[in-house]
């Protein structure tokens, strides 16, 4: 176990908004609250998962909804405790430790805001390994893991548990109306995992590497270096492409972003053309009709100058971008995981072909 | 306590037709069911609200959804007994009685085919006197009762619990959507209620005088008799119209079936017109403009011949029908009942003035 430095806070904000913009808005606004309670004194102590007891009980957590709305209001982390409190009363037992749902945006800050308040550490590890935008495409449902009860609160005082669901989808489908009921953006406490399923099934280290991803940013700029090459040289990652934004096509449906952007190449890129279609997360990059690099690869657009992400919901015409591809976790590229993730869960009908095989 | 007597089945199925098509589909669904469980030897007891002890703790039930998909399907008894069961576990504490949350439509015999599996009497009262279409229609609403939680069970073996809701117009929302989710129709049990709340806010005798109805029409047949005026004069209602269906505007939408039918008279109604507007039930008739009856008076369309009432549903281009006219329960008529079950409540903008000041 040990302290979350207060100097972490700002990169693992950084971070978490290369591996995913998310459901849970944008990491930035879990900065501000985190800062502001380390600020009242409050602190996050962060364990590895192979410190939990196999019988511990670990709170998984995450803000559900539009990314939009994720942007548009900043969440308010005793809705987030609530969630946690009101699954620890239908327990009837107390939580040992709080994880992230996911890594990517700003979910990766709702467990430490909760910790925060909750007193309880906080588990370096998350269940995506970066974000995805429904419920069931987590590395607990590729272990198949029972996938109820869920609980939902809103900031209204309306409160709803998932006890039980037929799938994992169908957990996914009443989740996400009930979310899209209340203005689509909720706190969630995900089924409760044991400790032992944390450590088989858990996506381990992604609090280091969201921090680690915004060191290398915050560093490189400090050092007037290239940003964008510092994540992909700190991440085994690879440049795909540079270019500009020349077009959006974008829709706030069912409580996701589906839509498509169009890039025109710049420098060794120039004369090249590319679009990504995304749904919350970007999904798949294709050249002329060619795929060029799909989910579950991470697909990231960074600002090519500061090497800020750019979630799906902030782009606009002209944005100077580069596309980087990041390796998926190893859980997500098995026949299994490729069920639960690969391109077809997202409409794409092909086979996933990892850039980095 | 009494046994409710095989015969009164059937007359209590079409009774509860008369007074409301609701959202529990067919009541014939129930006449089936629990004519099948008590020819298996199941048998159901029906209490008085005065007998039950105020920290009796009651369960209210309904089977929620679209008329329409109520009548395709036909509800299994075990999804309620779901509903009630998973309400048992949330409280920690077994049910003493059931009843219905509404006496018009499916949902009258609702509480009858869960307490013949489960060996717990039915209370001879409801919450709404009759079918309304929303959650928040009920006199325990008027009552300004606590509205959750509520449970909820599909046939999947989906089940949502709403543990709080912010108001009871959250709670309709919530629930739902829900129900919407997984096809339109779902057993739910609503808020528990004690004794004293049964006592104090039900709406008594119910049972009774849908049994009273149906039995009233099967004579008035046997007869060869009017089983239109027999209700009227059972009840005190009024005969305000007969005439014929010419034309009908019908939607499914959000769970709920909206329209208008245009009625054209006959016999001594001829060359009057009538328009009745719906959700799920009958909420306005007007004849050329001016309304002529309205929520919260019952408003019934039966056919002119056989006197089985024609829920919204059922409505088809030549039927013969007449609308007669029920009175309200008191609870409804005061300041605080037309705020929940007012004209306005259904979108039309009167205030209300019942045919039977």
């Amino acid at each position: 176990m040990r302290e979350f430095p207060e100097d972490d806070i700002a990169p693992l904000a950084t971070g978490a908004w290369v591996l995913g913009t998310g459901g849970g808005g944008s990491p930035y606004h879990g900065f501000l609250n985190l800062r502001k309670l380390y600020r009242q004194g409050h602190r996050v102590n962060v364990i590895g998962a192979e410190e939990l007891d196999d019988d511990a009980m670990v709170a998984v957590v995450s803000n559900m909804g539009a990314p939009v709305v994720g942007l548009e209001r900043i969440a308010d982390p005793a809705t987030q405790v609530g969630a946690i409190r009101m699954m620890e009363r239908f327990l009837g037992r107390r939580f040992d430790a709080i994880m992230a749902l996911e890594i990517g945006g700003g979910n990766a800050l709702q467990p430490f805001t909760a910790a925060a308040l909750m007193d309880l550490p906080v588990i370096d590890a998350d269940s995506m390994g970066r974000a995805f935008p429904e419920a069931q495409m987590t590395s607990f449902s590729v272990g198949k893991l029972q996938m109820f009860p869920l609980t939902l609160q809103d900031i209204r005082d309306n409160a709803v548990i998932v006890e039980r669901a037929a799938s994992w989808k169908w957990m996914e489908r009443l989740s996400r109306k009930a979310c899209v009921e209340v203005g689509s953006i909720a706190a969630t406490c995900k089924a409760p995992r044991s400790g032992a399923e944390v450590k088989t099934w858990g996506i381990r280290g992604t609090v280091a590497k969201a921090v680690r991803i915004g060191r290398a940013i915050a560093a490189a700029r400090a050092a007037h270096e290239d940003p964008v090459a510092a994540v992909v040289e700190q991440e085994n990652g690879l440049l795909m492409f540079t270019g500009r934004v020349w077009d959006v096509e974008r829709n706030t449906t069912e409580g996701f972003l589906r839509g498509r952007v169009e890039l025109e190449g710049l420098q060794g890129d120039k004369g090249r053309r590319l679009s990504v279609d995304f749904q919350n997360e970007y999904t798949l990059a294709t050249c002329d009709g060619t795929p060029l690099v799909s989910v579950p690869d991470l697909i990231c657009l960074l600002d090519s100058v500061s090497g800020e992400a750019i979630g799906t919901e902030m782009l606009r015409y002209g944005q100077r971008v580069s596309l980087i591809a990041l390796p998926a976790p190893p859980v997500f590229t098995s026949p299994d995981g490729l069920a639960c993730v690969g391109p077809r869960c997202f409409g794409h009908d092909m086979d996933f072909i990892s850039v980095f095989a």
